[in-house]
């Protein structure tokens, strides 16, 4: 599997991003996805495709017994290891669709803006519901159905040239889009919403929250965050293993 | 209130279309919606916008103990008392959100296409609640969050009048929207997954599952069918008060 975050460019782009430079707060969603994370005091903790690792040291933070993190790129763990160390974190360079750990091997599983860069959610939803522990939490937030149906991830123009509104198109056809971003082609997995969520309920989840995170009040004069108010961009899932 | 139903052009439309004349089986999302129905046996049901009474008659017919049915139009009653009677089916007259039961009167609750019409899903959210037993189910079909957002609830198309795709917009404004349905304004309510979902949560419901009913292989060839595999027109949610 080729990783995006590996390539040169796409990689010195991405380092530019605040959400690459500020850390967790740089991340228009932070706040939601903060407020529905359980006490991690004494969890062993597993972020799938944990990038430079911020979530990893928040986990860490506050009172992880251990954490791993998972990562595709070199080059993102590279960073991880050098900004985001920490004694209790371990790093590790694998797939999240091909990594394996021992059955009710974590207390707590976090996933950001990862898993629509897999194929077989069906797959990785069931690997992670053998590595939780009995009422242990999965929590992680995905591009919305919504923003990855279409494929270009980008909006409508009117003839002026101003935003007229944001497409969707071929909502129930699944699988693979390619959209541009940040000056290269990125392939991503448009899933539906019910099939996000039926994956996890055959798996023994239960649903906690689904919550669809708008733009923070103090980042609304970013240019164009106030025009996430009118598209949903992201998805945060709450569930826990039965 | 004033309810679209009862306008005599817009009824004698609606009365024309598959849903109505076939009942049901001429809805596309009936299979969906049935395949997540509780067994009825020696239940009380509550069907909230209850329309023609189909469902209520489903209910009857699968041996639910005691059936009520709700609608605030008048017209639509009438057709219900007629086509759709049976002995412990019992139809009212009323605005689902202003209607008063004794707290745990049903086992079931079921809703049919008729929340959108509601400005306050959080208030009603918390009477069906009360209406309900602990284990209680609660099963109900609305408008898709994507479908309600822009409001007008029709294609974008390109320049040759073919559907270019749908359009989202304002999906975290919530509120009114009015669009044009079988040749009249038809007020309805948008509000977003999240808002529906943590009204069920927060009121002490547990969700059971989510689905977006796509539509049935032996629908495609009605016209404009096909087109609905483009965009989630409807969302199901299936929840038991704990």
């Amino acid at each position: 599997m080729n990783n995006i975050y590996d390539n040169e460019e796409f990689f010195e782009s991405y380092s530019q991003m605040a959400r690459s430079q500020k850390g967790l707060d740089g991340a228009g969603e932070w706040q939601t996805l903060k407020d529905l994370l359980p006490d991690f005091k004494g969890k062993r903790v597993l972020d799938l495709g944990c990038g430079y690792g911020w979530h990893c040291l928040y986990a860490a933070d506050h009172g992880a017994a251990s954490v791993v993190g998972v990562d595709l790129s070199e080059k993102m763990l590279e960073v991880a290891r050098k900004k985001n160390t920490f004694s209790n974190i371990t790093y590790l360079q694998a797939s999240i669709d091909e990594v394996t750990f021992e059955a009710e091997s974590f207390d707590i599983v976090i996933s950001s803006l990862a898993i629509h860069y897999i194929a077989d959610f069906g797959k990785l939803a069931k690997n992670i519901a053998q590595w939780l522990v009995p009422e242990g939490q999965l929590i992680f937030s995905v591009e919305h159905p919504i923003f990855t149906a279409e494929g270009s991830q980008d909006w409508s123009y009117d003839e002026a040239g101003k935003i007229a509104h944001f497409p969707v198109d071929n909502y129930f056809y699944e699988g693979k889009r390619t959209a541009h971003f940040l000056g290269s082609d990125v392939t991503k997995y448009h899933r539906t919403l019910t099939t996000y969520l039926d994956n996890l309920l055959t798996n023994g989840f239960q649903i906690k929250r689904i919550v669809e995170p708008m733009p923070p009040e103090n980042m609304l004069d970013i240019p164009g965050m106030q025009d996430e108010m009118r598209r949903p961009m992201m998805l945060i899932v709450k569930a826990e293993k039965e």
